[in-house]
């Protein structure tokens, strides 16, 4: 726990975002890629805009469809956008995208975690099934303390409303959590919200939202243990 | 006015978005296209992609920073994501992004509007001195008038907040504007605040938001009038 210990001394929570950070988004087209053809790694880049892209701006809005329900709408337009593809692929990369797979030092990151005596989470934008899919998929159950989902209340990050689920749901104050995403937005609003933001920068991107800045970069989750 | 009386009969008012429908956001990175080399599209993208990113975020968890604020950072961004540009060129992109070109058929529809009797205005995210130099750069502040920015309350576009101003600055009724953007998700928003909103369809791109419709898509300004 050097990491936590150092950069988050006697936090006793770490929350992990979900899709991007424990579970890899472009596995669903990378697992048809070859089916897709030449625009898949162009068409997996344009869902996963889209898909945020519909969270922010209904949000800002005041209006809420679940995460799944804008994951269809987010690969409709893709698949619209690119019209060499074989739009009956949808359906098999829906079920894909209930299934990601999980970058392959989560479970055993987890089960330090929990070893070491830290509570664990997920909160993110997923719809409560789709969620469950993934996490049983991945086989990382055992190993968290409780997978929270905006649908609680119906507002997507960066809201405020939506880290505080991790709050509630504990009973602490912001700075007793640490957040860990692989998303640079998700990061800032952690930090805006007052958690203890890890950024798990995989890309080697370079940073944004300089205001708003992490306790620590790592590389990939291993970085935390 | 054909479209405007078919469309939104009764209207007063017609109110642009600027940054895409009324200039165009890509002029900037074309004019120093050869200067910047074969990254100088995606580079664009990118700049135009994290802009709205970061208005959107910054606007969910409750902070402003002015929009050539966000310009400037999603520049830095962009130039960061491509080494093969040489950094020097951002002064450049910054000067040419305050004299966009407006889109050629801008002046003559504004001034059609206005000779029609209906009245026009901007309301955009832009900050008030970059909206300015842009107006003035096109020459269409004549045919203007207002020229709205979210400056005045802080938040950004899709915030039902922002459209307001244009309810207020008039004194109508959201249903009694035409709201004109080039840009789907702002007419969702304007849809949802209760405008009628035109789509101008430039790049024959796919619908979405299919639950927030315009009530009307035009290739260009020319098919208001």
């Amino acid at each position: 726990m050097a990491l936590l210990d150092e950069a988050a001394p006697g936090a006793g929570v770490v929350v992990f975002d979900a899709y991007g950070t424990l579970f890899d988004v472009h596995a669903a087209v990378a697992r048809h890629a070859g089916a897709i053809g030449p625009d898949a790694s162009a068409l997996s880049d344009v869902w996963r805009a889209k898909q945020l892209e519909y969270s922010w701006v209904l949000s800002l809005y005041g209006d809420f469809r679940d995460f799944w329900q804008l994951t269809r709408e987010a690969l409709d337009h893709a698949l619209a956008r690119f019209p060499s593809v074989d739009r009956a692929i949808a359906d098999k990369l829906l079920g894909a995208y209930r299934v990601l797979d999980a970058y392959e030092e989560v479970p055993a990151v987890l089960a330090a975690l929990k070893a070491g005596g830290l509570a664990t989470a997920i909160l993110s934008n997923g719809e409560r099934s789709m969620l469950a899919d993934a996490v049983a998929s991945a086989g990382i159950g055992e190993h968290l303390d409780a997978v929270l989902s905006v649908d609680e209340v119906r507002v997507f990050k960066t809201s405020p409303t939506a880290y505080a689920l991790v709050t509630r749901r504990f009973g602490i104050e912001p700075a007793q959590a640490v957040f860990v995403s692989s998303n640079r937005w998700d990061v800032a609003g952690a930090a805006r919200f007052g958690f203890r933001a890890v950024w798990v920068n995989r890309a080697g991107a370079p940073d944004e939202y300089a205001d708003q800045r992490p306790v620590a970069i790592v590389r990939d989750l291993n970085g935390l243990v």
